[in-house]
């Protein structure tokens, strides 16, 4: 276009050698992030043993790193404290209220007995994890219940089908009017 | 250096508007892990009316985020639920078991009232939320109660000078041996 420009000299090279090194830096930026956000909520490659009967949910990797939704008790004879996390698809459904939840959104219920504070008379901790719970929103593969798979697991492994046919029930019975989930965000 | 190749009788312009897409590429995958970054561990510039009397702690940024280190209970009078959480620094530190925590550890301690779960009786959830409180980890800063900083809010204001003397004598007698942290990772 304007032939007289000392651009027109510089060798092709350079241009590809800076094309390279702005690569290079968009890689080494870039890569921590996409390791976060596969660890927290990519799908992972997974034993089908570790799947749940009925509806093959699995226990997703980086859950405990999710942000929490809620803790709650559960009184005697189960005496547990429990702790339900969600993917940022259920955190952003929660903090705008948005019912049904999105397809995507997984909730993740983790469970512990409760224990005495050897420190505090008034404070009770948890003591051994018990089971992890797991909920999956996909409206088309679960369009029978509701939208949702579940799973339930006890040292990373899911627990018998008689126990997995419970889950729907209950939710359907005591939670229709909140897309069959008990926890709310807690303020 | 090879002046016959067809490259050279391209515009300058067209490196230019390559560059400026890689750019443009480049900022739009790397912002939303440097906003997360930024919110989760980022010192904020905070209105120092916010700040914590004795110790000048102020509540992190996005720390509702941060990874739950355990959940636990206090009994009556208080009647609450309590989830600490812990930034990355925290979190790598009690993975790690390692003792004592580095500069940089923070800890907060959400708060909320035990409530009855309107679907379960055997269920307690969280009510309204009450305290707020946060240990910040300066071995420099606050060399005299054992590095930490402190500081103790309700509605987003920090509680008075005198609550904030009785913090460090409590963490001093009854948790020495942690560092001066009463809670545990849950399992």
């Amino acid at each position: 276009m304007t032939p007289a420009e000392p651009e027109k000299n510089k060798s092709p090279y350079a241009t590809m050698i800076v094309l390279a090194v702005v690569l290079l830096v968009v890689l080494l930026t870039c890569v921590p992030y996409l390791v976060t956000i596969a660890s927290a909520e990519g799908p992972a490659a997974r034993d089908t043993a570790d799947a749940s009967p009925i509806f093959g949910v699995t226990i997703p990797p980086g859950y405990k790193q999710w942000e929490l939704i809620a803790p709650a008790e559960e009184a005697a004879p189960l005496d547990e404290f429990r702790a339900v996390v969600g993917n940022r698809t259920a955190i952003d459904a929660y903090q705008a209220g948005k019912l049904p939840f999105p397809d995507g959104t997984i909730l993740v219920k983790r469970a512990w007995k409760r224990k005495q504070s050897p420190e505090f008379a008034s404070a009770t901790i948890p003591g051994a994890a018990t089971t992890v719970q797991v909920m999956v929103k996909d409206s088309k593969k679960y369009a029978s219940t509701g939208g949702w798979g579940f799973g339930r697991f006890i040292g990373g492994k899911p627990v018998d089908e008689a126990q997995h046919r419970t889950c729907w029930g209950c939710h359907e019975a005591r939670a229709s009017s909140r897309d069959y989930v008990f926890t709310r965000l807690a303020p």
